[in-house]
């Protein structure tokens, strides 16, 4: 179902043939209202894909009708050329739908891509533009679309990612995800498009997702490697009237978006470990996650974790990069519950340390009360492999 | 000769019995005079080694009699104990100095660690303290020392690193160095030790080795990692009674601080390519470092280079995350000459690049004048092999 259990919404995914492999690779959500209100998270990297260029001005307004997502290629660095095709992507959507009963404008649809940098020719123009009719007609009606609609999106995602949650109320909300590699913060490279059928205004709306993620999918840094075409979308279709409690909602939101998040870790491109790095005794939270953060980016430690080495030195070495509050004489390390380090020197025996696919490090800063997680891979040869062999 | 090719300058290096794998780990470098002027630069990791907390102290008045230096533990993270032993090295090496006939204070020896962090117990500590007798005793007038006191700093090094430099007037600068894994800004995970008998005063040594250092080792980034044990230290004897010009002296440590430099790189761990990351066109030369080091960072850039695969997108995604002043639509990327990417667009066909060792990347911003160069290696099998073996 994913992002079509809400009230209001029709999906659809179908193979267009933009990706080698011939699976499914152009995805549709349309929000059929009444409410057609949208909030929106982009990458933070300067240099973005044209869909999120143009998807940033088009969700301005506050009101989008659908979205229109590809993998198979990122449409990124491609020029005005690439420009205008996600343009005339958005309006030939609209005119389809406006076709189909439903009187939509260019500006009311964001486009999503995703896929290899500097992909976005004239084939894939011609690709996506010829293949949105049967796309907005699969789409129409068809709630059980939401399942195609998230394999469509995946790229070396080994599984589609989908959740739902429900409120007191009976509202629901649901959303998909892709990403399983390149995620790192400002957004992990992922696309994802969350949907909700509660009644809530858009401020409400844009509010609680940005909470959302900068808890959740801003905190998942596998490599270090900031997308050019990151992307969380959430739509409110507000066909479920009943009253909606705002904290409630938030609360759901973000617990559905740390469950997307959690999905998108297990499945993390060659990762051998999931490994949670939480730093507590922090003077501030943003301090907790820029400890947290710093050491989920160091290579040795990282590699370290794949030959199930407890090296905690590689993570003291981290914390000492970073402009938190701390004295680097006072720091502690736990590794899956051993003290491994207390007081910044050696403690508990690390031939104690057992490892299993769940890895958790906690560094205690003794500074404050604050804690943060932030979430990595180990670095291994399967990492190496993919990503050495992945546009040749 | 390295470090004893100035005069004024004797050295040592034997097997004390910290490194399992018997080979040379104990060192020390002996300035005989006249003068005893050093300047050091050290990590600016804040979580800082027991010797580098010790030598930071040392040497703040310019003056230093000695360096010993020590692989096969780090002596970091070791605690109380660990700084002990850091003094009782000084005291030990000072104390036999003056029985030798030169007087000598602890706070005129430096102290330099490398290995393992964490390792600085009882057994560390005798095995050092055991064997200063007999490497004060080889040091005594030995020149040829300079080669066995690079050879004992090695760690996962494959070879000795050293160089030197003549100047016009006839003085000498030597130097040594090791380093081959967790390089990084704020200086490698590197000692150095240079020593020159060129007469020139404190104030001039410091200011050069700044210059030096901020062009060199402050430029090899092979693994993002920063350690806590770097120092270089520069030590002048003023054994040449020579007119020295000082902007000839500057630019012969810097040729001698990268020569050494590109000796570490060639050899860092796992490597399979030696890659220049060089940016040009940019606002200032600060930014052209920090787009090259941004770059040199990337786990999916230097994946991509492993595989000999000219993924120019990922270039263009890091110089993205930073703050440089820099057009979106207007940045070039070559590699090994060929133009890939122009205005961010695909331009050349990659097809065309070729690939051996040595890997040049070459980044244009149009946005100034300033170029810089950052250093790096691939990410590679080896790479993840070694460094998730290492301790274990």
């Amino acid at each position: 179902m994913s992002v079509t259990a809400p009230l209001g919404f029709t999906a659809a995914g179908l193979i267009a043939g933009l990706k080698p492999s011939g699976t499914k690779d152009l995805s549709l959500v349309v929000n059929t209202g009444p409410d057609t209100a949208v909030a929106a998270v982009y990458t933070s990297n300067r240099c973005k894909a044209n869909p999120v260029l143009w998807s940033q001005k088009a969700s301005a307004n506050g009101q989008a009708r659908a979205v229109v997502l590809n993998s198979g290629g990122a449409n990124c660095y491609t020029g005005d050329f690439g420009h205008e095709t996600t343009t005339l992507t958005a309006q030939a959507t609209a005119d389809l739908l406006t076709e189909a009963g439903t009187a939509t404008q260019a500006e009311d649809i964001l486009v999503c891509s995703t896929g290899l940098i500097g992909v976005g020719g004239q084939d894939f123009r011609d690709t996506i533009i010829d293949n949105l009719p049967p796309l907005v007609a699969a789409a129409e009606d068809s709630v059980a679309g939401g399942k195609h609609a998230a394999e469509a999106i995946m790229t070396t995602d080994t599984v589609a990612k989908t959740a739902t949650r429900e409120g007191s109320s009976g509202y629901t909300i649901g959303g998909m995800a892709k990403g399983a590699g390149m995620l790192a913060p400002g957004l992990a490279t992922m696309l994802v498009v969350i949907t909700t059928d509660a009644k809530v205004d858009q401020a409400l709306l844009d509010q609680a997702l940005r909470a959302s993620t900068s808890q959740s999918f801003d905190r998942l840094d596998t490599d270090g490697c900031m997308s050019t075409n990151d992307t969380v979308i959430l739509m409110s279709s507000g066909a479920h009237d009943a009253a909606v409690d705002t904290d409630e909602f938030t609360s759901l939101l973000r617990e559905l978006c740390l469950d997307l998040m959690h999905q998108l870790h297990v499945d993390a491109e060659g990762a051998h470990h999931d490994i949670a790095i939480t730093t507590q005794g922090a003077a501030s939270e943003a301090e907790a996650v820029e400890v947290s953060r710093s050491v989920s980016r160091s290579a040795l430690f990282k590699a370290a974790i794949f030959g199930q080495d407890p090296n905690w030195g590689r993570v003291v070495a981290q914390v000492g990069t970073t402009s938190a509050t701390f004295d680097p004489t006072a720091i502690d390390v736990i590794i899956n519950g051993t003290e491994v380090c207390r007081a910044s020197g050696p403690y508990e025996d690390p031939e104690k340390v057992t490892f299993d696919r769940n890895v958790d490090v906690v560094i205690d800063l003794h500074a404050g009360d604050a804690t943060a997680t932030v979430w990595t891979s180990d670095l291994t040869h399967d990492y190496v492999e993919e990503n050495s062999a992945y546009s040749t």
